[in-house]
């Protein structure tokens, strides 16, 4: 088994780059979880970083690749492949954005880039480009290291992919009590100053605002290249497209990880979901069809009940399943019921308010999805809720669910039943 | 709709008694839901406190009730009867145990009259009789009030009744740190001084401990007196045996609560398990086929899935499902898996180990019951695996589960995968 990266590391942490960069994980190689040199010892795997896969020849078995560091290509040959290309990170597309001062934050170049910025300068205003999760984590580290933040998010919503309109002002609320200012403005130039540096951004309401800074958080698209170059297909999405064993149409090739669409089990569609957890599975599955070259019974990777948390400015936020606006386009006749309940027992001290939100098909009662907002526990109570979407339980099943009662860590009642039950009110008897 | 109570109290927070008497909530005011005008002008139902029913007669409709505060007895008639007549706490039926500083912890008397008297008592040493969670709370509570604290367990074993022995070392270690001293002995004489008090409890080791204040939390007992006089039978734990829809085998007498036996999903036996969460929603079947007088199609309780979470000493303990010794005792062919991860990801600051055991069913891999201890993460962990418990998944399933990944509040591989991927390696391929 042989793996080419093209870049210097493998097999790191990418969500805990935020707290690298706002110096709470220190040193970057904290966030390694294999060397090459410890993949090799402990999993008998050859890697090769900094070499570029640059061409693929499947009927051949022949694929190229170049050392980025000698800058020599050479061919080798392969009796199954894995495309795990992952994504790389949506950048605006305006002149400049290669600027020193103008961060991406998807690999750990890019993090220790911009943490070794912020450790070379003094703390003065910093612009994120996106209010998506990374923004936000991105937004907080840059306020543990006393930076000014404003996050330009064209839409004005802050994770308005995770989550709908109902919880946002929470969202809003304590970001701003971050001290970061958030625009609705999309930049459309890069002023550039000495030394090539971006000393401002022209916005598509016509401001200026000056910045010593620029993180992009502006998400993530699939690369594709290698294997679209050798015929492998695209889903919609723009990723690749696999079955559930994780082959692409192209005989000996399997894909895997951020770089493939993936059934959402809630309703089936193929979706672009590029979550870690996920990610691990599709690696697990396509590596050991690939090893058996797609012999025998191939290992089946079970879909994704999409599920995501993100904790910033003490709040958090947590999505699982459809937003009711993605229910109501993939065809279901939805509600959705929203409650606020604690996160322990009220009177117990510091118990927190807690938000719930619960996306049901009308009729049959079946969860589709749910938001969680709240200083504490909503991501853990987000977990309870994967299978019972993926298994499509009713709201009205829900409500005889056990769950544990104990005052400093759950209410008698918890959130989760007041939600079902309000829910299962809601669409009226079976 | 008429109710008899014969204490002063309607509807309050029994789990949040150790926390008043800690003095952590107060005043005792707060742990009353309804009182029993709220409970009438919000719900409608007449409520009689300081009344005790002495007599059912199901037949004619005729109850006798007792006027506790005039003494005076009368007869009514109802059409429909529910007996929601609860535990009293078990006592150890020693010489003394009525003494002045002698409390059980089970009515909201008994935590005003345990409040009161550390309020006006200076801390010295307290004997917790009883090393379950409600003895763990109440040492708790005590410490919190500088009192020295022992607990008598004659198991020797804390929280044997919640948990089995992978993981009572740490909370032996967490109640040890905390200042409290186990002794595995039980009380065999209380040694009574001035003023009718307890000075000193005689051990069956032989020992005299000498303490100013007795707390008795050995578990409880369900009350059964009145319906048993009335022909209504009981089941082999002692509680009144009832239908899913709550009814006893008298015609026009339901009953609810921790009065009553209750089907335990896992196994379908009948069980005692008297827990807030199960009571409430036994109580709901009850009221609604009583106030029917069952007709129509009776509301059903969909059983338990014994659920329970404690946290004390800084720490979180919590179970779902059967013990390993329980799904032993129930026939079941399983296995014990015990795992060691992490509550958020392990380099995040303030991450804290998490202990998780799971016991399956040899073969078909069910999960049959789980463990968690952990100093945070583990309580609302143990929710996600409720309805896992109760659908019978196998634990090769949860490996597909896609849980949050967050580093200030999950680890990339949550510690469920972990205890999931390790019991499938112990069962072995399906």
């Amino acid at each position: 088994m042989v793996l080419f990266e093209q870049g210097a590391h493998i097999s790191y942490g990418a969500c805990e780059m935020p707290y690298y960069v706002a110096g709470q994980i220190e040193p970057a190689e904290k966030l390694i979880a294999f060397t090459p040199e410890s993949f090799k010892a402990e999993r008998g795997a050859t890697v090769h970083v900094r070499h570029r896969v640059v061409g693929l020849e499947p009927r051949r078995g022949h694929l190229h690749v170049e050392n980025l560091e000698t800058g020599l290509a050479r061919t080798e040959r392969f009796d199954a492949f894995v495309l795990a290309t992952g994504a790389r990170a949506r950048m605006p597309g305006l002149e400049g954005e290669q600027a020193p001062n103008v961060f991406p934050l998807r690999t750990l170049d890019d993090a220790v880039g911009l943490h070794d910025y912020l450790d070379a300068h003094p703390p003065a205003h910093a612009v994120v480009l996106g209010g998506g999760y990374v923004g936000l984590e991105v937004a907080q580290a840059l306020r543990h290291r006393h930076w000014r933040v404003t996050i330009l998010e064209p839409t004005g919503k802050l994770l308005g992919h995770y989550i709908g309109d109902a919880f946002r002002d929470h969202v809003h609320q304590h970001v701003a009590a971050g001290g970061v200012a958030v625009r609705k403005e999309r930049a459309d130039a890069f002023l550039m100053g000495a030394g090539g540096h971006v000393q401002a951004i022209h916005t598509t309401a016509g401001e200026k605002i000056g910045c010593a800074l620029v993180v992009v958080a502006m998400g993530i698209e699939p690369r594709t290249e290698l294997g679209a170059q050798a015929g492998v297909r695209l889903g919609a999405s723009g990723a690749y497209r696999v079955d559930s064993g994780m082959r692409t149409n192209v005989p000996g090739v399997w894909a895997c990880g951020d770089a493939v669409e993936v059934r959402r089990v809630v309703d089936d569609a193929p979706v672009y979901a590029p979550l870690a957890p996920a990610a691990f599975r599709t690696a697990r599955v396509a590596g050991e069809n690939a090893a058996r070259r797609g012999r025998g019974a191939p290992a089946r990777f079970a879909g994704v009940c999409p599920a995501s948390a993100v904790k910033a400015f003490g709040l958090e936020v947590a999505a699982v399943g459809l937003r009711f606006d993605e229910a109501t386009a993939a065809g279901f006749d939805a509600v959705a019921c929203a409650i606020t309940h604690t996160s322990r027992v009220k009177i117990y001290p510091g118990s927190k308010p807690l938000h719930v939100l619960f996306v049901a098909e009308k009729g049959s009662g079946r969860l589709l999805g749910a938001e969680l907002v709240g200083a504490e526990g909503a991501a853990l109570r987000a977990n309870v809720l994967v299978p019972l979407v993926r298994e499509k339980w009713s709201v009205r099943d829900i409500r005889d669910l056990d769950f544990v009662y104990n005052p400093p860590v759950a209410p008698s009642y918890d959130a989760l039943l007041v939600a079902a039950n309000e829910t299962a009110k809601r669409i009226g008897r079976r």
